[in-house]
């Protein structure tokens, strides 16, 4: 049963079951402080595809096949599929899924993509609409560089607020039961934020009064403080982002030091790997949550998580037009419990 | 409560209930048969904006806008936003309804997008994830020719098989109990089914396979037959790919003639307004939707309708990469009952 909560909080009585999950990396991404703990690690960033855009579907393509073979299901064991990417038209995930045949709900969050479709699921999930439903994203550096930036080619410069995205895949199944111990408790959908921010080269800051916004929301819906929580796990503010919503939240008197990390800084050495001010992309935070993350509160090390996932909902073409980059940011609220 | 029938059909047990509804059209369209029963017709493309873009934004702007003040609601009232739209990362959307403030989940189904954020809502409604909800989608010939063919300034011919992209939004408010006699009954989302058609002036025949896959599961599902609807309204196959639904269908046993129309043919007047084989665009079959087609239902002329929103989920990259063009449907039950 969903159960409203404050202003726009939904509460799970059953709580859908993470059946399995599964994480692909590429190259860079393995090579960084979480290489132990992706299940695919690509040495060959085109995955042996004849363009970008393919080798981002190849990701998606193994992310969920990896998370099925972990949880023994068939892709016909599944009802709905909701997933979406970086691309235009999000054709990774149309390629990248179109196989498998389970009814697809495509999910347009930009990077908070996979904090939205793991969301969908669980509203699907408790509801009964289905019995198991997937959530995946993923994102991939060169198809979004030459889609966002500049062809690879060009050789451009970054300035020290730029991201890195992630050549990287996530994929969740969830069930109304399951042998796993860890539970979507809670969800809290956001609103667009969007305070004037329009340097495409500085995500980070236009994210983080989207984080900032419905991380506020959730306490204040749910009674709660960050003490209440292991981890507040956002994706992708990085450096800059994350310094901003440190401030942001101090400003309501809310205090996240120790309790936060980020994907986009966790997912990189920024010291050796010359990525600037962090991780982005879909398949960052994704990646993240799906690898160290869900082992830890597999292994009970974390327990109470939330998953903050960020967007910045924009185009190139937007932005050529002048228009400033609206923010989005979704809550869910992650609990390991003890009967796994 | 929402119980799954057959493989892939969910049952609405109380049923959302539509608050209201609106359209918003262009020029061409407002001249077409449909004129007449549009909210709001503009006589200038660019309503007035600097860029296409921007016009479509302020499409969508308009439509909600227009639905919240038929049911007297005011942006707060609504729990969450589904929206969707052609443009890449799904600009309109995210700008034309970022001043509302309500949750926001962008949806992405190309020309289905009206279906899967309907059909999004209804989930969250019945479910009481949310107490009302609303679903928006747009499009816009101007922008979506110069992103996904050429500048309107290059003047391109087009061939026969070529649909036009509706400059047209609609907007439905959907909640738990009102006024209205119309209420969704039944959703069935769809697979992506890919028959390996690659030409993108052809969309019409890209598209018809998934709604015949997606019309037969209904009909399996719930044990019914097109006689048992008034009206089977896809969106938008236009003339060729309408041609090929009724061939498909006619192999399955399935005679739909006489209960079928498609949105593309519907919007257009196909001898008088050269749109070769008909309209297309997510804002197509929305606005025949909430314009004629609801306001029948309304007075009873209509009972039971079966909207199926199809769209294409390719991109310009993909279609110059050599890939084929991957369709999906999405089919809502609308049901127009005593009570209103």
């Amino acid at each position: 049963m969903i159960q409203r909560i404050g202003e726009n909080t939904l509460h799970f009585e059953n709580g859908p079951c993470l059946l399995s999950w599964a994480s692909v990396a590429g190259k860079k991404e393995s090579e960084g402080p979480l290489g132990g703990y992706f299940d695919v690690c690509h040495e060959d960033t085109s995955l042996g595809d004849k363009s970008w855009e393919q080798a981002e579907s190849h990701l998606q393509d193994e992310s969920i096949n990896v998370a099925l073979q972990k949880a023994s299901l068939q892709p016909e064991d599944m009802d709905f599929i909701f997933a979406g990417d970086l691309l235009n038209q999000c054709i990774s995930s149309t390629f990248g899924l179109r196989d498998l045949q389970i009814p697809f709900l495509g999910q347009y969050g930009a990077c908070s993509t996979m904090a939205q479709a793991l969301g969908m699921a669980s509203v699907f999930v408790e509801s009964g609409a289905a019995r198991r439903a997937a959530a995946v994203t993923s994102s991939h550096f060169c198809s979004a560089e030459r889609q966002f930036r500049m062809p690879l080619e060009y050789g451009g410069q970054r300035p020290p607020t730029a991201q890195w995205t992630a050549t990287a895949s996530g994929s969740i199944l969830l069930g109304k039961e399951g042998n796993g111990s860890i539970r979507v408790r809670e969800v809290s959908f956001g609103r667009i934020t969007d305070l004037g921010i329009s340097d495409a080269n500085n995500m980070g800051a236009a994210m983080a009064p989207a984080a900032a916004s419905t991380i506020t929301g959730y306490l204040r819906d749910t009674g709660s403080s960050p003490d209440d929580f292991d981890l507040i796990l956002t994706g992708d503010l990085g450096r800059v982002g994350s310094d901003l919503l440190h401030t942001l939240l101090e400003k309501e008197n809310i205090h996240i030091e120790g309790k936060h990390n980020d994907g986009g800084l966790m997912l990189y050495d920024r010291d050796q790997q010359d990525v600037h001010a962090g991780g982005s992309g879909c398949g960052c935070s994704a990646s993240v949550l799906c690898s160290i993350i869900l082992k830890k509160m597999e292994e009970k090390k974390l327990k109470r998580v939330l998953f903050v996932a960020t967007g910045a909902l924009m185009s190139p073409t937007s932005s050529q037009q002048g228009e400033s980059i609206p923010g989005i940011a979704h809550l869910i609220f992650l609990e390991s419990g003890t009967n796994g």
